[in-house]
């Protein structure tokens, strides 16, 4: 048996993805769409001030294409929490001009492949801060699942530790090199969702989300063991931006 | 021919994923709401009457993402009764209101690697009560199905007995690390469903699901053999909290 | 070129899965919910006559889940005869009330690797009536579709008749243990559907099922070359039950 | 690079799965079906003039099971004449008693394997006819796609040219000994379809596409190289074939 | 780590694929109609008037088969002006009339492996207008996503930069004996959407789409490590055809 690496959990995640019943949106008469804008924010609004509380953090981003209209990708402390910010949001008429389609459970996570011998990490306040972030606000994200595979000759879960840990040091240097232009914030979800790892990255610059995820390509850790599930983009979506988004002109 | 294992069976097993038609519940008038809930909580008793009187067992727990709002995992002790439950569910208003996400046909197992050769295990009131178990009532619930691995050199049905043995029981220490934290319940169903097995956990921390499956994945039954489908997961729902999971503010 | 293993063909065969659209049973008028039993009760008998007359064979059981509420498995000399069958049920009102879940079109086989040279199969009143089945009434039923594997090393076609031939012994010795518990029709679907084959298991005791499917999972053959689909297992539908199942306490 | 077998192409071809939409064809009253009907007579006749001044050629089978209720398979110069005539068959009302079920876009196909080096196939009549052919009006219909496999060891785009030959022509031996019982026509469909190819058979006796096929399994081409989508089996619908599968008895 | 080549990157794409609700835009009555068709002209002017004015550029073309009725291909600066052509199509009327068929978000991309060293690509005229083209208006359009593949000895990502400069040059040689036949456009869209690229081909002659691709199949490049996505092809539609199209007979 190979050893597992240790690793550090923080807030749990869920990235709730969810498309606008446009026919149905248009057709509402302007004060049932009021009613239920009014419900938005104030659901923007209450998740605004948890994040301020450091109670957990939300950020809200449209998605380009047809797999869905926007995402709610909240972090909390519980399962609880989260299910209770679901089931709220399913309560309200807005919810009904929206239907789901896509979401991952997941939990931020560290891997402790770089970890100090010695220490206890969860002492150190900048671990801490990023197992609890504040999601960034930047224009853009990018949401992709992923897996190590275990294919034949290449079967992550068969490596020694050490090969492992080589082989991620040789990962993480590239993300180094796009610190400052992307923020990545990994989730765990073995057990909690269909594949092992949530990727999240934001940038202001989408381009940035390429550059990085294809030079990693031919990282030895993505190019022989990365498995990837779909990936979705989009735009940031301020509570002004949002309102503009649901705007039907009669 | 390699020889095949020795399993024990218990109860059969109906996993039973829904989900809530928002729309249609939040619209329906207060009375047609009072009426679902009234059948609702009347199975839910029935179901712990079958439990108190060591007829079956019944877990409930909602299930966080859009997968599905809730699971019914049902113990019977034969398929009729387990598709009678169906089939009274489905007939009451209450189930109007919901719509089927998922469900799992399986059989609690006992897999004999570990029996000891001259003793009648079905004697053994220790391992009866494994295969007609009361579910636990823990804070979390974890269900994927799994297969073991046809694939090239890592065919798990070509490898002998003792090989198999062997790994198996490095794989069952990792589960004994986690007693007391993480309940697991096995669930065979070859020929009854999709995969192989079904697997549940229960857990008062969430995060105990995570530690156990990741770690079992660096051991060789996981890594070389082990195929996974999708993971749920999910709060207890005692019939208080599935009360306010449905209740809506007119 | 490998050799063809000769086969047998008998009646084609209709899986046919539905599922119930229960609410919309449940708020049709008792006037309207009788008309349509009438109509399932008469095809009930019909087939039941034509099963009585040696024309054919139709076998009716609930499934266990979601995946559907019940199965019609229809046999007949041919598929025009088949998509009679099809059309006229979906000209009824019952049929308005259900939605289709699953189907497979296959013919009754017997692979000829264990044939006696020098004799005709087809003067033989043992292989007719294999061939041309009433299906057993048991408890219960399972059926899944199999394909043999054509992967790399695992190979099948590319196998010599010997080897085939070798092999498909050994599995048919596992099938005969189970004499008198398990009943299996196999049905070839080359050229008909997604599978290669259909297989439909009966037995009064549901469990043997499972223990048929994994003893035999450790057998070269399906160990190295079997593949399989989705797994349906029911209870026995005789038209009392199918009238209770479908009962509505108003 | 491995060279690239010279094709022969002819008429476009579209498969176009429907199922009838059973519920609402049955409570639509006898004038609305009328109309319906014959409108559908009308395409029918229409098509029928085109095949009869070999402008095109379209067969129309039922499918049985649930995958579809019949295929209309049309045969034509250009893309622009199938999607004229999807367009136009859309706009009906027949068409809303219709669903999609499934289709298939390609372009029939000689592979000149067998070529003649110094003729020009294009001046030979009969080659001409098989590029443009009468559909056949046989009992029975059969339709799938397939690939050329690409994986590890067995990657049919890396053989030579000379390895290919020899295969396709014994291939092509087995095809020939159906000659009479089976009409195949091969439609390419590389830049047109998800699939590389499209195999359409004819024949009276539909126990013949299941002979063929799976004595093509075992030729080396299929066993090691092939890779086959769903597959869809019907009857001949001729127009009062038609109608009567429409007919509904008030 | 194997050195990643670098690319270049245009306008960011979405391919926007639809079908249409044939039965409600029949139903619907010719005000209603008209008033949509009304949307759609001004949308098709508009997306004109910013190709002429070199900010973007848009194509549409209806699709053959039941994948899709048309798809809009539009070429933007960022992915926010994307976003907005959608939300803008989504609220009008017509567009209530059509359903969500696929869609792909990507950038246009030029790899460099054959870029000359010293040179600044972006100075280059030819290159930015490869960049950020206007869409061809041929009769006939394909699109397909792609990956390289990263399985066993086939993993494109584990090669060497001069292995993998070779292949392309091979590749792109057969590119370029179909040039005047194929335009073909390049867009990337790692970390934007599901597979690693989109390739969109435009020709006056469909038949071309399949020699070309076919062709490419052989080369070593394609064969061994080209995975790929679905097809569609389509017919140009200019806004007098997108009216036939959409014309109803009443």
């Amino acid at each position: 048996m190979s050893e597992a690496a240790q690793t550090l959990e923080g807030w749990y995640a869920l990235h709730d993805f969810r498309s606008i019943d446009w026919t149905a949106w248009r057709l509402a008469g302007e004060a049932e769409r009021g009613k239920a804008l009014d419900e938005l924010q104030s659901f923007l609004s209450q998740w605004s001030a948890i994040e301020d509380s450091k109670q957990g953090s939300t950020a809200v981003y449209s998605i380009v294409g047809q797999k869905a209209d926007f995402v709610l990708m909240h972090l909390r402390e519980t399962l609880e929490e989260l299910n209770a910010i679901e089931t709220a949001f399913n309560k309200t008429s807005f919810a009904s001009f929206t239907k789901p389609a896509h979401s991952y459970v997941s939990i931020v996570e560290l891997s402790n492949y770089m970890a100090q011998p010695g220490s206890d990490p969860m002492q150190n306040p900048d671990i801490i801060a990023r197992l609890k972030p504040t999601l960034p606000k930047t224009n853009h994200i990018c949401f992709y699942p992923m897996n190590k595979r275990r294919s034949g000759n290449d079967n992550w879960y068969m490596l020694s530790m050490d090969e492992r840990r080589t082989m991620m040091r040789s990962h993480g240097m590239i993300g180094r090199q796009y610190a400052g232009k992307v923020k990545q914030i990994i989730t765990g979800s073995v057990g909690f969702d269909d594949w092992e790892w949530g990727v999240t990255l934001f940038a202001d610059d989408a381009l940035q989300f390429k550059k990085l995820v294809y030079e990693m390509r031919f990282d030895e850790v993505s190019a022989r063991f990365g498995e990837f599930g779909d990936f979705y983009v989009g735009n940031l979506l301020g509570s002004n931006k949002f309102a503009s988004l649901l705007s039907i002109q009669d």
